[in-house]
């Protein structure tokens, strides 16, 4: 027998992204920030006292709330602190969702989308996007108590236009949350923060882990009207945010500074690599994110993957529909750029 | 309308005890160690480089699995790290408990547990202690997917022989995940870490908020056989823990010598604060945790707690059925405990 939920039996374990280690090793398959967090983030990390420590933390994160909040025009109670942002994708299915409140979202998608669904025993409702991924019409008549879009979606790098949100939201309104993946919002140039204050339906998701490079510090955050803050209040454990990481994510949203420097960075080498990857015969659509889904023509994709990971440069491979003819690439600094390239030349022309 | 799920709207939030600031103020409400942590551990946060904040942490935390599981004699498969103890807590809801699956404990307890049964939508068997606080007869009978046990129990700070949860984890084999939540068993001589290897139906709860310091940092582990533990790594977030608190959770584990020094001290400051409050009227269970449960005899518990606060100094009060005349005060250091001490003398003398 199993002493487990049947649920939890069936759910396949969310497999995270390939971690090598080695100082040769060129890392472009999670998507992490090629660029160091603000030197002020080591120093707020470098003054949490013992005393600190050793008493339980403001259970709310207020102190990051308000930075937050400064920075985008909206009250702290519109902002929720979270474990990373796959805790607040786990609080929203915990939330809104069970075996009668099934959840919807385009694919392909985040893969952890389903998994949740899985731990939460709740109907999925899967829409095809199309192969421009554009927002699929599907959406509005899924009946899903949760409705979630990943934008720019990941692996696509592809952009919806808040105004298409903005529409969606209106027609789900009465009928479904919109649960808004804005986890690498940082790399575009429009977003979606404003629908949270004009819906009481409308969650936006941030992280701190690609903009602010802190992937290790597991912090992100919920943007929303304060009676959806307060209903996933209850949800989160009772303090889900530590010391160290509210103090760190605080120094670093409040560094702007810092942040929009290194995201231009990053934006001027996705600019070189998508042009590059299009001159060696790759189709590349517009990414918006900092990474670029490129599309193999004349080649073979899993192939290129094999033997850039022979040349320790590891890049994304999804062996899924939509995806088995692309490679996702993580956007990385300069060097990196320049290896992942001329292997790619080297490669392409045997 | 409401969005959320019914038995969320339902569901009461949890309330954290009450975190007063400033200098004068004496905080015995909360159970935190009067004692900072271990040196070690802040070498080990100011440690943290920028890379590994940059990088998502190895998703395991198998750096702090290997140090736990050499302290206890089990191997890291033997062990889960969780962002808190409660984290575990609602992981093991979310793994075993559902609306056909029952919760099981003996009230009063750790307040969180019903909070937990409310958003994992499952019923909630409660077994009331005896006076004595006596592992109840009755949990044995209660058809629950999952039986918990606070051991030491908050906040009785009694405590149950390891014999006879290993006689209870026999009876509940095949019927009932045991989960024995033993967040304050570091002020215990004796503890439950054994019974994992023996049975597939335990799980042993651990945190490193009291014994270690470390209520700020959110750390806690499981620890259990390792079906059991592969079965709980599908339900936690993919990167739970932290590259920060992996880091200074393994450094602090590690200091055995730091930690025991600690945890006698709290014992000579329990052992005499236990004695005073018996002199002064109370009676005082014996405490196996860093908190004492105090019964007032000729006085008047609330009165008690509000006089005590309007010093500055912060006890806890529950009004609840076997708790309303009682206060559950946390050992402190030598200097709080004089300033306890000092104010009930004047108060009980009034």
């Amino acid at each position: 027998m199993s002493y487990f939920r049947e649920n939890i039996e069936k759910t396949e374990d969310y497999v995270p992204g390939f971690q090598p280690e080695g100082a040769d090793v060129v890392k472009l398959n999670t998507n992490e920030n090629p660029y160091p967090a603000s030197p002020k983030v080591l120093e707020a990390i470098k003054n949490v006292s013992a005393e600190r420590l050793r008493r339980y933390p403001e259970p709310l994160g207020n102190e990051f709330r308000r930075a937050a909040g400064e920075m985008l025009g909206l009250s702290p109670d519109n902002i929720i602190c979270t474990n990373g942002g796959d805790e607040l994708l786990t609080m929203c299915f915990r939330a809104f969702c069970d075996e009668s409140r099934p959840v919807a979202y385009p694919v392909p998608t985040y893969s952890l989308y389903p998994v949740l669904a899985g731990l939460q025993n709740c109907q999925r409702v899967e829409v095809g996007f199309g192969a421009q991924f554009g927002l699929p019409d599907g959406l509005v008549n899924t009946y899903a108590a949760l409705t979630i879009v990943c934008n720019p979606n990941a692996p696509s790098a592809t952009f919806i236009q808040p105004e298409e949100l903005f529409a969606l939201a209106k027609k789900l309104k009465g009928k479904s949350i919109l649960l808004i993946d804005e986890a690498y919002v940082d790399f575009s140039e429009a977003n979606c923060a404003g629908l949270a204050k004009d819906f009481d339906n409308v969650i936006i998701l941030r992280s701190m882990s690609k903009g602010y490079s802190l992937a290790g510090l597991r912090f992100g955050y919920g943007i929303a009207c304060e009676e959806l803050i307060a209903g996933l209040m209850k949800v989160k454990d009772s303090y889900n945010a530590d010391a160290t990481s509210v103090a760190a994510a605080t120094a670093a949203i409040k560094d702007q500074d810092y942040f929009k420097e290194n995201i231009e960075k990053v934006k001027t080498e996705r600019r070189r690599l998508a042009q590059t990857l299009g001159e060696l015969g790759f189709t590349v659509p517009a990414s918006k994110a900092n990474f670029i889904l490129a599309q193999c023509n004349d080649c073979d994709a899993s192939q290129i993957y094999e033997k850039l990971a022979q040349r320790n440069i590891y890049v994304r491979y999804f062996n899924l529909p939509n995806l088995a003819d692309k490679l996702r690439i993580t956007v990385g600094t300069k060097e990196q750029n320049d290896k992942l390239i001329s292997a790619l030349e080297e490669i392409i022309q045997r």
